[in-house]
């Protein structure tokens, strides 16, 4: 087991990455909070295939309760986190509680929600069974659920007690989501790790079959970098936070308008990634070169390299003025000026997004 | 004016008591915020007296919109928080912008939860209208929204950018509003600043009257004793914040008992001080000249003495077993040793309890 410390202003807390971590779910708990009263919030996708040994690992000394929430994104609402709520109330969760979330971006982001609000702010452990929770959302305190008119409009910053990342729960993972959750991985090495970017080229191959210690570096890089980059702007105030979002913004274009889950989300960064290299190499910062070794890995990686060919300049162009991060209606895009080497810039001119677009 | 800083982990902010603040809100505000977008919310009880006012001070350099809620506690919800959300969208309100929140305790709460919120954070202002609200949910950071199951359930703790106390305000608020806030006021000098509380005994009738320095002085000392308790314990996890709580579990005990709204909740708390004080007495810990002159005060003040005849002890007891404040289970209570000095016990015997209450 690895075990990689987060500084955070609120607290700093553990992350565990290993084998068979779920089994020893109530001991590492134990290091990291002293209550009584644990509530397993997992969903309907989740339950049957880890509750069971979760509430096993922690029942012996503790008082166990669950919440089971139905899958899926676009039950990451308001409503869904107050069912969560009414649930703890009717329970009679206390304030010295801890809510044990168990599944991916969605429960994890949900759940975190209800820990942060819960009588203003309960414990709360993030125990992800996806690549892309184990390397992007349940590291850094992002919660939030939807709203119609926006994804994760309402929501907190709210560290955990602990995350405890199970490798073993890779293994019901769908192929599919293994390798979108590869994409954010490739982002940590673009956006401030060139050797990290380097080892994945060679690694890719032991990393696509899921061997142990490839897989457990490239996890703990991955939450080192992202755990790097939000210590210096925990809340998104400086800027500095931005850097995380490379290909994001054309990301969530394509989500957006292809209609979330056609595209899987670690899909649309991947080919926002290569969006992204491109539109700095048109605008004279990074070479070639570059673009092309980004867009081989991405495509080694068996992700998309081009944007779905339905969306049009215009559409993708109408979205990202739109994009939430896009804060001070400045145009703002991260961009790279080598691998490894990623920064923030204002004022982009469109007609250079339009030229990469078409 | 007079200004009082309040020092917080998240950061320090000012609060200005004076008269005719509301008046030169724009210029406050911009001290301590440096957006474009101003989005006042209030109430439509409160909205016909002072929205118009506001208006006029913030428009002349900035776009300004409103969002105005229905008033009363029943409207303190999870549905009305959504309501303020889907503005917020709809208006286009990006993190920059700051919400100007203009009313009493319940709007403070309830929009100080979607300013918490709404994008994981944005800034935003109290300008509370009620004494209640100025010597109390206005200052130390707490917001929430109530559930069927419990008041105040589902919050965050969040502090404003500051807080503008318009004094005049106090002139259209109804005297038994004013009154039921003299309470708070009481307890501060009673946790913790016995000059305070003789300060109070002496200049009672100016404070009724409204009399300009003696109100400034009550809120200013109260809003700085506040400060003062909440700087040490944030998010209620010392347990040192529960100090604020003196007479509150026998207060929210006749309010859940007697409907809410039926007694005001600073009605509630002048009869819970006397409760709190003769159960100190009852255990040995305060002299009967003390409870006798706590009595006197309060009741100068015309605020109610005894509990509801309807209520009786047995009533009484379950509700407050069942008290949010009761984390750990332990029958914990705050009671004075003297006044102006205040402490937490825990494992107080019923039977006491029930004495003082028959």
């Amino acid at each position: 087991m690895k075990t990689l410390t987060v500084k955070s202003a609120q607290h700093h807390y553990p992350i565990y990455i290993g084998r068979g971590l779920l089994a020893r779910a109530g001991e590492l708990l134990r290091q990291n909070w002293s209550g009584q009263h644990q509530i397993i919030v997992t969903d309907d996708t989740v339950a049957p295939l880890y509750l069971e040994q979760v509430r096993r690992a922690l029942e012996p000394e503790k008082l166990v309760d669950e919440i089971i929430i139905p899958a899926g994104e676009k039950h990451k609402t308001l409503e869904t986190f107050e069912v969560i709520c009414s649930q703890l109330l009717q329970k009679q969760v206390r304030r010295d509680a801890i809510l044990v979330v168990l599944g991916g971006g969605v429960v994890g982001d949900i759940a975190g929600f209800a820990a942060a609000s819960y009588q203003r702010g309960i414990s709360f452990a993030q125990l992800p069974t996806t690549l892309l929770a184990q390397v992007d959302s349940a590291v850094g305190g992002k919660t939030a659920v939807n709203h119609t008119l926006g994804k994760n409009m309402i929501g907190a910053f709210y560290q955990p007690n602990c995350v405890i990342t199970d490798l073993d729960t890779l293994n019901t993972l769908p192929s599919r989501h293994f390798i979108a959750g590869l994409a954010e991985v490739v982002k940590y090495g673009l956006i401030l790790d060139i050797q990290f970017f380097e080892w994945l080229e060679e690694n890719i191959d032991a990393l696509l079959s899921q061997q142990e210690a490839s897989l457990i570096h490239a996890i703990e890089r991955s939450c080192a970098i992202k755990a790097e980059v939000v210590g210096t702007d925990e809340r998104e105030q400086s800027g500095h936070r931005a850097l995380l979002n490379l290909g994001h913004t054309f990301a969530h274009a394509i989500e957006a308008n292809l209609g979330y889950g056609e595209w899987l989300h670690g899909e649309a960064v991947g080919c926002g990634l290569i969006l992204a290299a491109r539109l700095s190499a048109q605008l004279g910062l990074l070479n070639n070169d570059s673009v092309n070794r980004i867009t081989a890995l991405i495509k080694r990686l068996g992700l998309p390299t081009k944007k779905p060919p339905q969306l049009d300049a215009k559409t993708m162009l109408a979205s990202m003025a739109l994009d939430k991060k896009n804060v001070t209606r400045h145009r703002r895009y991260v961009l790279l000026r080598d691998i490894g080497d990623a920064s923030i810039y204002d004022q982009i001119d469109t007609s250079a997004i339009e030229a990469i677009l078409n």
